[in-house]
């Protein structure tokens, strides 16, 4: 039977530009109760620290709740809506969300954080190190927190991938009835970025999840820049 | 440490119109290895058994894969976009999705399945259902799989909820670095529908999941009508 366990890493420290993610990582792992990384997991991690190691903090006004406004115009490649101090925008990597990704919660006083430059690329750097430092062939998911369309409350989704899948694709599989199935593209590193989050919390001090035990036919070469992000042509809400 | 367990529950039988299904799932967690439900359990069923159980299955002409679509102009209030077959819409409900939610697969040939009428009561009914024939105090989330805008790829979500929050709202609480957050309110029940899915598979048969281990603050009446369903007031994309 299909069982996942989905738990956060503590002991985490705070993450400064150029730190190693993947050894920081490995150590808190190893030093866990039980939580020593294994083939097959799934390492999910969020885009705050990933911005962090990777300087993409940037200096605004530390008394304007707003400073960081222009950047979201700066990072931005279109402007979808605007809701007061609210900017819905696409940007460079063709992701739409609130301020083009940009925030400034868990960020030191005066700094605000721009997305990774490519977050798959993060993803597969922070794999690689894993492999060198742990000796373990993990899937590694870095995610954010974005509104929806339609619904309330925001979830985490992913904005990179390096060993995982994006999508699953069933179309064609037989359903339980025996029918061929309609086109179904489940995108299982969204709902993993999903499942991490519920170990991990806004504001306690968990910035990395490992999800382990999902089904293994899904951990080949992924990418969200490829798979997940919708290309405006198919888009049918911008 | 926060450590979530997730896994499916095997051996439910296929479901017709007046099923128990608290009784049903009852019997196949008590009849698994190691799957018995235990206070504080999310038991997360898929829509499409309740709408069996509850009877919401229409007939329609089995030789025309289209001959659903006069249903999903019926049970629409508000058609948002179309696309060749494709009808994004606006349900009773307040759910915008495609087909109004409506679909064939996993249902008998000749028929199609609509919504729950009431999936907030629908999961109400198998959580009291589960603290008689269990005698244990489990939450109840109906899910259902939808598609999103700007990102390709389903996931699943919640349609219906009880005995757990929709939003955990963390406006307020402080972040990591101990500022004030910004406005944070996630939406945990879609979190959980998300998690669910990933152990239920879309032809694997197992249409009931079992997350375990949530944080128990969010264990209190809950409803995704109430707290999730966004009006079309406040939302920028209708």
């Amino acid at each position: 039977m299909s069982r996942l366990s989905v738990f956060g890493l503590e002991g985490i420290p705070e993450i400064t530009v150029g730190a190693d993610l993947a050894g920081i990582i490995a150590d808190a792992a190893a030093a866990g109760d039980d939580t020593a990384l294994a083939d097959g997991d799934v390492v999910v991690v969020t885009q705050k620290i990933v911005s962090k190691a990777e300087d993409r903090l940037v200096p605004v006004d530390p008394d304007d709740p707003l400073s960081h406004k222009p950047l979201v115009e700066r990072e931005s490649v279109r402007i979808l809506r605007r809701r007061g101090d609210l900017i819905i925008s696409e940007t460079a990597h063709g992701f739409v969300c609130a301020n083009a990704g940009i925030d400034l919660s868990n960020v030191e006083k005066g700094y605000a954080a721009l997305l990774p430059v490519d977050a798959d690329r993060s993803a597969r750097r922070i794999r690689d190190g894993l492999r060198h430092r742990a000796g373990v062939k993990v899937a590694v998911v870095v995610s954010d927190t974005f509104g929806r369309t339609w619904r309330r409350g925001v979830t985490d989704v992913a904005i990179g991938c390096a060993g995982v899948a994006g999508v699953v694709d069933l179309r064609g599989t037989p359903d339980a009835l025996g029918r061929e199935m309609q086109v179904t593209e489940v995108a299982v590193v969204d709902e993993i970025a999903a499942a991490a989050e519920l170990v991990m919390g806004k504001s306690t001090g968990i910035p990395v999840a490992v999800v382990r035990g999902v089904d293994p036919t899904w951990l080949r070469d992924g990418s969200v820049h490829d798979e997940i992000v919708r290309s405006p042509r198919d888009d049918l809400f911008r």
